[in-house]
């Protein structure tokens, strides 16, 4: 793959087999996400629709699900099959201690699901729901829209065709003021027993899996610090009100060829997304990288000369549902499965304990 | 300070008081930098000049002596005092492990001394090297150019005065590949005995010094990892041959009010060199940051809007050479003194305990 070719392929869907019909999903959670960027983007695409959406609220439900001609159906209706026949797979959008209730129903309906990341809130709960839908023989996608854009997908073949030399590096931050947004401090994000962390599990994942997806690799240690805020929210002193984990988290990671990754995180701070890749003949940085939809810069030096691509690529979470649905419909395996998403949430439990004991920890599947 | 004043104090020295005289300098050592970029600074700034060079072959500090109209001496005619009338102040430019000696010998002689980075090859060393101009009565100057630009000055005074906000985080890599350079394997700088290190002493200290000049903060702890190259060299099965310690370094840095840092180095890979500093409202990135006399370009983002610096500033050798000599004339205690300096050897003696015990590491004064 040459420079041209990265250019021809950055533009270009690398799966797509052009097959019949569509997939059908269950919206499971209506969040902020789910309604402003998830549902638009399914049916913006080719493959996949809304066939009913699940909330807890049941007016939100009717008024989404009118809005889309779908089943609106509360959790308990979800989970007792009220509307099965409504949709072939779920998305589960839900806060991630509850992505595996949201996986189980469905696995146990015999339908497909693409969940959101991380996966689960603990490694424990993340193996369970890659276990639950072996069992029950659906696919399980985790929701790493990075993977199906194509300008990713094109660098990462770059990378793997040896275009920047062996990867000596991996660079990311991924900053973003939750804090300072509109929604305060009241969002599940914040609440480290229902997020399973803090700014490392919500944001910090897009450099991680982005890095382990582009290298081919996982990996096997990490040190780690981070920062834990005081109590917030209306109730400080109340101990049962929600807790902020981390705020600002910074991790190493040693992959097993010797490449070496630095990754920091935040829910404060000027906010700004990058990823940076060097080897030992180039480098590639993609600036703006993990806003959803936002407009990529990537630059990419070699020692067979250099580009950058902007203005390129396709909405990466219409992608993300077609490659979806595409997998579904003709039975492939998503790249970015179930055990992909559980290897994150161990490598990000490995750097929780890091950061809590100051030590060097192994970040093998645990 | 608000933008404009940034771009303007951009291009200033805020510290040329216009003395009378010049320092003449005995150049200590004439490796490839002091002659090819100390020297043409010495000389092509207000207020120093070469009066001697000194070095281990005698051939080559005559011809050098001769191009530059300065007294040629030996190592051994240096120590015993042969031109000391030449020089009103000693450059030290040797090898990491005998700055000391370089230092002593000025210090006993009454000489004020500006010496490379890093001060010396271990904490203990550096701290003699402090004491002996401490007990002289002499000025010692670790010779951070950076500390000299008048473009990070002006940044360091923009941060302090708030206009970032509270700074959240510092990041940088310099990744200069010394290994891939005309000088192959054979240059000091690659011998860890002599050079106290490998990647992280001779060019880590870059954006581990100038975060701690801009944020005007040390690290009290570190968690790092390195990685060590294979014997190399024309003998590499001989234990005498010399050895590389750490090809590529990575660590985090833990500052007092809750800024972390994490800095990588590298003897290989794609050479590029940059840093950044987050604050709660504001952000700073330095493009192409510690090559000498590199064309810098600063991205300033802030509540107040955004500005770009780039073809401004001064060259930052010529800067340190006559702020070092302005110091000498005007009887000013250098802002890099030999304090600076050994707090850098210390934190790098501390990440390097980091990185081979695994372990958070205490970084303060040791």
């Amino acid at each position: 793959m040459d420079l041209q070719a990265l250019v021809d392929a950055a533009s270009t869907r690398d799966w797509d087999t052009d097959p019949e019909g569509t997939v059908s999903l269950a919206v499971v959670g209506l969040g902020n996400y789910a309604r402003n960027v998830s549902i638009p983007a399914i049916e913006g695409g080719d493959y996949a629709t809304v066939g009913a959406v699940v909330s807890g609220d049941p007016e939100k439900a009717e008024r989404v699900a009118t809005e889309h001609d779908a089943a609106a159906l509360t959790y308990e209706g979800y989970a007792e099959g009220e509307a099965v026949d409504a949709y072939d797979a779920a998305y589960v959008a839900t806060p991630n201690r509850l992505h595996l209730d949201g996986i189980r129903t469905a696995a146990d309906q015999g339908k497909h699901v693409i969940c959101e990341k991380p996966l689960e809130a603990t490694p424990e709960r993340a193996a369970a729901a890659v276990d639950a839908c072996d069992d029950a023989g659906v696919t399980l996608m985790t929701a790493y829209r990075m993977q199906a854009d194509p300008v990713i997908r094109a660098l990462g073949s770059f990378v793997s065709a040896g275009r920047i030399g062996q990867p000596t590096k991996a660079m990311g931050e991924f900053t973003f003021p939750v804090l300072a947004g509109s929604k305060g401090p009241d969002q599940w994000r914040l609440d480290a027993e229902l997020a399973g962390g803090g700014a490392l599990v919500d944001v910090g994942v897009y450099p991680l899996n982005t890095a382990r997806y582009l290298l081919g690799s996982d990996p096997v240690a990490v040190d780690a610090t981070a920062r834990a805020s005081e109590p917030f929210g209306d109730r400080p002193d109340d101990p049962e009100s929600p807790r902020l984990a981390d705020e600002h988290v910074h991790f190493l990671a040693e992959f097993p060829e010797g490449t070496t990754g630095e990754f920091t995180a935040s829910f404060s701070g000027d906010a700004d997304s990058w990823l940076e890749l060097v080897g030992e003949s180039g480098r590639i940085r993609i600036e703006n990288a993990f806003v959803p939809n936002g407009e990529r810069t990537v630059r990419v030096s070699t020692d067979a000369g250099d580009v950058t691509l902007s203005g390129i690529g396709a909405d990466e979470t219409v992608e993300e549902f077609d490659y979806f649905a595409h997998c579904v419909l003709t039975g492939t395996p998503p790249e970015p499965d179930g055990r992909d998403g559980l290897t994150d949430v161990a490598v990000m439990d490995a750097v929780y304990e890091a950061a809590a004991t100051g030590r060097r920890t192994d970040a093998s599947r645990r």
